[in-house]
């Protein structure tokens, strides 16, 4: 299947990505790739696999499925605050169609241009369709922004608007219907997730503890606290919630998919009151949904302080 | 699936080998593992994908396809003259069974142990099985055995015995039996193959070219010379072929496994004479097969020095 490889070489960004420049010393041909970090730096590696018909419907648009296989990966180099360097490309199908082919690495290649990656290596297999991407970064020694950092007193914060992706899971799977407007939206934060790599470079030596949202905020959280031995609280009412999702799906759906529905693929934090204040003046889209408090677990609570029941975490893949 | 890759984790090496030390800084557990290279090295990676019914059958003993599965993987480092630090597994599984994982998990420990290579990261999905594994190494800069630097007057050398593994797949496929020692011997080179790691880093700064024979040996030896733009050429009374593949298969076929079965994982590679007097006294087990000579491609000669014709090259999986 060399030649399938090849075949996403010749569609991927004219090859340029490919080729050995900066932290790569030799990309795809020989055994392995090689990189070469700055004195002082530490690499970052994240691995994400995406199987047909549990992680996206089958068939699909293979250029979409290509920027979604990258972006889910590099959301997690944007957790640790990595800046990218590349990634490699473990893809198996059951057939050849080179125009399949083609869309899938112009997809690869439009979200590995917005990313910054090369593709440095890869393999390509037969077998039921699936994508495992691992992908590469670097940052500063000791600036990697871990789970286990988060302190007592710090505010807890979020990227972005949440729920956005699963709120769009029934257009995805074509159970239901939208506005034109409302459902491009919605499908867009779906299919292209945008990794907030820039945000979490900023936030390095800033952020106390940060991950991506990809189980779900409740669940995520519940990583961060029992990483970092601390309880974190949520305020229900300052989750940002979008009005296209409101729209669609209602204030309550929308209220659940924030919390529990994955594939935000954004960032969430924990960091001292301070640097709020520096971030959003910055600019950074810096939103607080809550603090650290001493004590394990996640909590929400309402505008009035009481505690409301959590009956659904985690996980929320719409066949998993 | 979280729980699953824990599953994994518990009956790996004791979790000793999940942890961080060494080079890792940061192991399993957060959004990437954490890396550091010692100042004046290389990263090397590199990533296989194993699929069921293509690479090996399915079902077969989980313990041996752990084993497998990383000594693949494994085997790329040892062609570049890597030294191995850890690796990525994204597994994709069609139902958890615990007893299945726990002796998947316990092959990938053993080979791990004795490739020394640290689990550092993975991802557990839901799907028809196959693995990717994704390799870490380092290597001093400037001293990686890449493919591409085969000078003409080298000698050509592998590092053992060829064919064995291809040999195999009758046995593999229950398709023929042989007595029991003759089998044993070859199904442990199909299932248990052993990276040439040593002898990799022992080629540091003395081979020229050099890769794992993974496709058959024609084929890779045809990689060597595009890329080192030169000729090799094989002189067939010379390849190592071993008394129970003999045995089991006959000259015939036996020669045919040699030259054109993959899976053998044992290195091929250029180096000057004068390299292989001190490699060998050394006690490296390096048999000359060939040698570089002007020109293109890859030449097949008998004793008398006259060309044979080859019919078969490349790959040759079961079922690919």
């Amino acid at each position: 299947m060399l030649g399938e490889f090849e075949l996403i070489r010749h569609y991927f960004a004219a090859a340029a990505c490919a080729r050995a420049g900066g932290e790569v010393v030799l990309g795809i041909g020989d055994d392995c790739a090689l990189l070469q970090l700055p004195v002082g730096e530490q690499l970052a590696v994240s691995t994400d696999t995406l199987v047909a018909g549990v992680h996206f419907p089958d068939p699909c648009d293979p250029f979409l499925l290509g920027q979604r296989a990258l972006a889910v990966a590099a959301s997690d180099l944007a957790g640790m605050g990595a800046t990218p360097i590349g990634f490699t490309l473990a893809l198996t199908l059951p057939a050849g169609d080179p125009l399949w082919l083609a869309e899938l690495a112009r997809g690869l290649d439009s979200m590995a241009l917005d990313c910054s990656l090369r593709l440095i290596g890869g393999d390509t297999t037969r077998g039921p369709l699936s994508l495992t991407v691992t992908v590469f970064g670097r940052v500063p020694s000791g600036l990697a922004l871990v789970r286990s950092g988060a302190q007592v007193g710090d505010l807890l914060c979020v990227g972005g608007v949440l729920g956005e992706a699963a709120g769009a899971l029934p257009l995805v799977l074509r159970q239901a219907e939208a506005d034109a407007d409302v459902a491009e939206h919605l499908l867009a934060r779906y299919w292209s997730p945008q990794p907030q790599l820039a945000l979490g470079e900023a936030l390095r030596g800033k952020a106390t503890a940060a991950l991506d949202i990809s189980d779900g905020l409740l669940a995520d959280c519940g990583h961060i606290a029992k990483a970092s031995g601390v309880a974190l609280q949520i305020e229900r009412d300052r989750l940002p919630l979008s009005e296209p999702l409101r729209r669609f799906a209602g204030d309550a759906e929308a209220l659940r998919c924030a919390l529990a529905g994955g594939d935000d693929y954004l960032l969430a934090f924990t960091l001292p009151a301070a640097e709020l204040v520096s971030l959003q003046a910055a600019g950074w889209p810096v939103q607080v949904i809550g603090r650290v408090l001493a004590g394990e677990g996640v909590q929400l609570i309402d505008a009035a302080g009481n505690e409301v029941a959590v009956s659904e975490r985690g996980y929320n893949h719409f066949n998993a």
